[in-house]
């Protein structure tokens, strides 16, 4: 799958992943009323607003990514209906032909690291038929648990060509606070980071390894330390966007080759038509706006590696 | 919430949680059989299986303990239907009025930390109107991103008078690889313990705070000290039983007031029918043999309490 996303980032000439996030104030009024009439102003009615407004988004722009990124948690805020807003959200991704990252940040002890490898990147096995709970390509794991909470995953990874993301260097303003601690002169990012080259070297695809992480745009300089740390791994980058990222910003997250990095932006992209320099297209034409914040951003970034 | 939780440990003289982690092998047969039969080998099964198997357990043990902990990753690994089983436990354990702890470690930056935060702990409003996805009294979250992945846990922790626990330091055996890390000589654990302290003090319930730690038995040395470090937190302590920490490893995370920790066994009271000790309950009996169960880990930790 890693060869996947490398082979779609060329093709697109992307390296971009959409974060589909959707808050309910993110989703125009036509949809939510046209939802809340058919199912109620409840949470079947939100989870069916959600799918309607994230296909509107996908049809829009799947031409022009490798990848999406939905963050459960937006979903798991609206219980078991978000859940399956999220789960339909990853299967319809898929028709489409776009890689699928799904952005968990899942982490415990071994045997429950392995349940949630197996639930969104697996399979169950009951009476000798194999099923799948969630079918995300990639995931994001936490790493607080050391090695056994991450391997589960990867041995996961391994069975099925599917991949994860570690989370290192996180983009909130106090992800220094743990993250930033010096040990023996080294910040911990740094030190989860070699751990992360570390693992991926047990599981690498053709130029990059399936264990890749996560670093925000809202670090640059400490991307360029840990792009070096980790040559083969595959950064995906929040921050972009709404949180204050800049394309400038993101040159050190990219190898020489003008790979080894994935940005997301989510908001910037999804709510688009609710920021003034795409007001124009309105609640109506909301994928349009999502649509031309694609191309956007997909020059800024083309731009920023030009200049480099 | 953290008052109810302490009054209840107090009133069933058990410092005692049990974990409702269901593993497909732990369900005897004639409870898959019948769920098998009615509605197919497959997730919806295993679903309702999986409902009947803790049904059993909570019925056969609610009288004697305080609180229960299901660890979601082991209903997500069967997805959506699996988190309805997940959503029906939480339900059932409340209605028969135990303390509910979710085990789920969620963790994010700041706006997605407070959709896990709503979602499981809170409520969102949908047109004027209150709805709540799942409805755990507490949960358990990963602080590696920082205060402001925490902050918005607690701050719906203070309208809705629930709690957290924070990861401090895991069970697992790798747990040490970044936790134990030394910054300026003290380990990361402490310095997380802490940012607990500090966090716990801003929603202080009569005698302990809202804002509670995990600290694994499997390290009763680090427990000794992190329970000076947060005096006034309650430490929810996974590792007893089958991970093999023992009851007199589990003296040093109790103040002298005989409280502030709670222990988590799952497997060694779930599956207890399973080890040769029980083993002449049968499958049939699991639940009696859970009740046994139960009982003896009440004697071994007040003994061991009694005993120091």
């Amino acid at each position: 799958m890693i060869n996947e996303l490398v082979r779609k980032i060329k093709e697109t000439n992307a390296p971009i992943v959409v974060g589909l996030d959707p808050m309910l104030s993110f989703i125009p009024e036509h949809i939510t009323k046209k939802a809340f009439a058919e199912y109620g102003a409840n949470l079947e009615g939100v989870s069916k607003a959600i799918i309607e407004y994230n296909k509107g988004i996908v049809d829009a722009v799947y031409d022009l990514i490798p990848a999406v990124k939905p963050q459960i948690a937006m979903y798991e805020q609206f219980g078991i209906p978000g859940l399956v807003a999220y789960q339909e959200t990853v299967n319809y991704c898929k028709s489409k032909g776009l890689v699928v990252i799904g952005d968990i940040k899942r982490g415990d002890i071994g045997s429950t690291s392995a349940a949630y490898a197996v639930g969104h990147l697996g399979k169950v096995t009951i009476e000798g038929k194999e099923f799948r709970g969630f079918e995300e390509d990639f995931a994001t794991v936490n790493p607080y648990l050391g090695s056994d909470g991450v391997k589960p995953f990867i041995d996961v990874c391994k069975e099925e060509k599917k991949g994860i993301f570690v989370l290192v260097k996180t983009s909130n303003p106090s992800s220094g606070e743990f993250q930033d601690q010096l040990i023996n002169g080294k910040p911990l990012y740094e030190m989860v980071g070699e751990k992360v080259a570390a693992w991926g070297e047990e599981l690498m695809g053709d130029s990059y390894s399936y264990v890749g992480a996560v670093v925000g745009a809202t670090y640059p300089e400490m991307g360029k330390v840990l792009r070096k740390v980790m040559p083969k791994a595959y950064i995906l980058v929040p921050g972009y966007g709404a949180q204050g990222g800049k394309g400038a910003d993101l040159v050190h997250f990219f190898n020489e080759d003008g790979l080894g990095a994935i940005v997301n932006s989510s908001r910037g992209i999804i709510a688009a038509y609710k920021q003034e320099q795409y007001s124009k297209f309105g609640g109506e034409n909301y994928a349009e706006a999502s649509r031309q914040a694609v191309l956007d951003m997909k020059a800024d970034i083309a731009g920023a590696l030009e200049n480099r």
